[in-house]
């Protein structure tokens, strides 16, 4: 019988729509800069910015809009419009102020969940607009914690399990992104579910592991209180 | 006799230097903006805009580097040159890689209180930035526990000192900021001492407390662990 102290879920992509904002705002970022190259360059342009970034602005809108300027100035060989940057200032500001919605099927789930488990929020990005999504989503009461990360490794989930629960052994931890929930929440020794969403950020993807005994691909989030359930009367 | 169980320390201004680098990106970008406003004018705008902001954007050097941004386009009625831009992300830039040196002092009272007391960081601004900075100094070690927040409001002491140890009574808050530091958590029923820094923000500006029994205004951090001592003793 495998006991099942803690259950932690990733918040974008997986309770509520975000990726589909970011790659509308580089739809429109492509089109500002149209005169300036063809979608895949400036697409190219822009990943290789945030990539260059990411080590010093972390994940997140904020980062995200200083590198969408950047990436304009580089393209425009630093030729840019008054008119693009405020674009992509009003962009950036219209990621920070969306309104959440959470995803079909999302508090049915994690209310059943918060029931039998110790149920952790635990997502990357910016620190104020994490909260203010998850205060928006009308979610944040089924939480006993809320853990926003600057990275998300083994070594986070090991000290985020043992901080709330058994340690993660014992410990559950579902998302959309198989780079970021679920390999470094095996190599902690955790259990972990896949929860795909239609649209994977480039740098969040990677291979699923393989026959591992802990590890499961459901089709919807609806499916995780009983997968979580099955493994701790298993 | 009052037992004190946990010490939580700010981190900005209180182990480090943090304002002096925010002035001298702002004196810089007065400088670059000097044809199209004096400074006063220039600071004012720019406050404004950080302050219209700090809502969206929360602390750090991220969101104070677009609202530079912001206030450019706003000082040259939207003709702001690419120079201006670039340079602005370059000082933005050059806020998150600034070397962090511990001020003095800090290294030692840390030390000794860490002895005696479980030693909390708590602190606001870019969630990896400030983590970057804690392990650049070399103090992390010392501490129990870090706890980077949106916000420092008296709730904010009562769930942290809850968290780490026996609640906001059994815990003393040392920090430079009056508005952040010292009287949410005298709120929460904290013991709390202002260490000064010499330059205060003046959105942390606030009014010190009057004849508050658990209040003291100390020379330095080096006087901190004898005060928490004389307290837990008292």
């Amino acid at each position: 019988m495998n006991s099942i102290i803690t259950v932690g879920v990733d918040a974008d992509d997986t309770l509520w729509h975000s990726e589909s904002l970011f790659r509308l705002t580089h739809k429109r970022f492509v089109d500002l800069l149209a005169e300036h190259g063809d979608e895949e360059r400036i697409n190219a342009q822009l990943a290789a910015t945030e990539k260059r970034n990411l080590r010093l602005y972390g994940y997140g809108a904020k980062g995200f809009t200083l590198s969408m300027i950047e990436t304009a100035m580089e393209l425009t060989d630093g030729e840019v419009s008054t008119r693009v940057i405020r674009e992509i200032l009003a962009a950036g500001r219209e990621m920070l102020t969306e309104p959440v919605e959470p995803l079909p099927g999302v508090e049915h789930a994690l209310a059943e969940l918060s029931k039998r488990y110790r149920l952790i929020l635990i997502t990357k990005g910016d620190l104020l607009h994490q909260e203010q999504k998850l205060a928006a989503s009308g979610l944040g009461d089924l939480f006993a914690a809320v853990e926003i990360v600057s990275e998300k490794d083994a070594d986070t989930y090991r000290r985020t399990f043992a901080r709330h629960g058994t340690g993660a052994e014992q410990a559950v931890m579902a998302g959309n992104s198989m780079r970021s929930d679920i390999l470094p929440a095996l190599a902690a020794g955790s259990w972990s579910a896949l929860i795909p969403y239609p649209l994977v950020w480039a740098h969040e993807a990677a291979e699923a592991p393989v026959d591992h005994p802990r590890y499961a691909e459901l089709a919807s989030i609806s499916e995780l209180p009983a997968w979580v359930d099955r493994i701790a009367t298993g």
